[in-house]
């Protein structure tokens, strides 16, 4: 059986794209239970309007764990960390700690919920700082990118680190035997690299992962690595970069085809090809980033997902419990760091 | 009469691409003069081939300057530097220090354009490091977008200078009377920022620059700011995923209208959709880098540029000469110093 520690009242959206799509997860899976963390006036309600047609059984396989707290999108670190106690975020993650449950799911705000993670669940022996990771759709199939914004500042330990539990995660929940690992760089023509990306790259080098060196920017979309690894910043400004330009190009085909009676009509008419093309690059299908380097798997979901959206990231967190990445993680830094001992020795 | 000196040996294609971009400049505008640095039988074989009907007097305005030394794409800094005395790209820069010309156009290898163009050129007063400069396409025109790759370790001083070289390139280059200025960061779920990145923010919001404050990856495509600046390295990266982004949706567009016969029908019958669509984002027209900071104006096109691709960048030089873009960032960078001697009397 495979449970999971939901937050039901995070997102903008909160328990009415939560509780749809954890409707479809039971009724689809029957060795998932979700524990759903929120209102439970609420998320009754919410239940009953939409598990109409599923079994007594999967019924049974949704638990709402009652509290009235919960993390606002607005909240400061603070009130996150000390002010709400009993928050559905925290209690889901500390269901998590407590084996309650294998994995989190939130689509609260991400930075209350790194610090909340990091200081219920505490990081992996062998890990500075966790990360966030997620994939993104390439020519071939994806990329999975780490850090997304956990961490500005950071050494290259940090970044053969990223490039440890990332390796670890596209080979769990991915199911990629050795995945290549490539470093974001900047192009031959300038000036190579800042100082931790050239340390970075010599840690990665002589590590165990397989390392095929620097990638670019447009090489995230190539598939020229099955794992990126950057910095946050830098990672955080690739990924809005790339929303932003997705964003802007679907709008010029929205106009471009309601120019006039006759580009509607082709619209009309191209309506498979559209949907098919939407449906290559639909961000729902990406939904759920993962929280990685803790000691336990935490799987968050963009803020505004819709039910198909925080779907797509269910069952990325069923993908990783039922692939073991919490193990994959650990035996992969347990290598390394033999490894490395037997370097120096 | 403006006059430019072009390196017309640089870049993958050289002076196939070169020479037609020139025939057609000077056969549109009487006021520009060209001079061409190259190898003298290729360039006036190649003249000879495209200039079939220019008149007389626009042919005079091509100008060969013979040379025989080109630096390669791979050629290492210190080939460009010391070896090639006599390259067609330094000679450009030369023709541009001696006045010459008054402004410099090359394909060639950015890396070298730049070390050679510092030397040769050198940097303005209250400048320490030159920055590529280019615009990106928007959802209402363009963003004016720097540093692309030329500095990846920078200080919130360097940072505010970019603001003001590129508020000068909006102003002087697209006519942007008082450009809004953004400062690239990350979003505010996370950990806002770096340190170098928060300290830039306040010089720029006390300088005289029409500061707009913080912006993330996707505001570059939304038109928040006309000038968005950051260090090179991200700079950089955001600019190759926005490129490797656009690649792979292309892509997948000609893949899904060329799937069958049905939808390679409604590709014929869509063509000037999809035309149109191609020509909004058409990377050509947004050829031409800028290198600021330099006592002397100097464009970089990309080094795979077509002709028409070259032409625009050629376009850019020009408006940069009739702009006076050189007096323009002259200019701020001296009321930015006045403001500041002021502040610290």
């Amino acid at each position: 059986v495979i449970r999971l520690a939901i937050d039901a009242m995070g997102g903008d959206i909160g328990a009415t794209a939560v509780v749809p799509a954890c409707v479809t997860m039971v009724a689809k899976h029957a060795d998932v239970e979700l524990l759903l963390f929120g209102d439970e006036a609420v998320l009754k309600t919410l239940i009953t309007t939409h598990a109409g047609s599923l079994s007594e059984s999967a019924r049974l396989r949704l638990q709402i764990m009652h509290t009235d707290e919960a993390v606002a999108m607005d909240d400061p670190l603070t009130t996150a960390l000390r002010g709400k106690r009993r928050s559905s975020m925290r209690l889901a993650l500390e269901a998590v700690r407590d084996g309650q449950a294998q994995a989190c799911v939130s689509s609260g705000n991400t930075g209350a919920l790194m610090a909340l993670a990091r200081f219920v669940l505490k990081t992996l022996p062998g890990i500075d700082r966790p990360a966030i990771v997620a994939d993104m759709p390439n020519q071939k199939g994806a990329t999975t990118m780490l850090d997304l914004g956990a961490n500005v500042d950071c050494t290259a330990e940090h970044l053969l680190q990223f490039g440890i539990m990332g390796s670890a995660f596209a080979h769990a929940v991915r199911g990629i035997e050795t995945p290549r690992v490539g470093l974001l760089n900047i192009g031959e023509e300038v000036i190579k690299g800042n100082d931790v990306v050239k340390q970075a790259g010599q840690l990665l080098s002589q590590s165990s992962l397989k390392f095929v060196g620097n990638v670019e920017g447009n090489d995230i979309f190539r598939g020229t690595a099955d794992v990126v690894v950057c910095d946050g910043f830098v990672g955080n400004v690739s990924l809005k970069t790339s929303e932003g330009l997705a964003q802007m190009l679907s709008g010029f085909i929205r106009e471009e085809f309601t120019r006039n009676w006759f580009t509607k009509l082709l619209a009309l008419a191209s309506s498979s090809v559209l949907s098919r093309l939407r449906m290559r690059v639909d961000h729902r299908r990406y939904n759920g980033a993962c929280l990685v380097g803790l000691r336990g798997i935490v799987f968050k979901s963009h803020g505004s997902a819709d039910v198909e959206g925080f779907g797509h990231a269910l069952h990325r967190a069923v993908a990783a419990v039922r692939n073991d990445l919490l193990g994959e993680t650990t035996r992969a830094l347990e290598r390394i760091a033999a490894a490395q001992a037997q370097q120096s020795s």
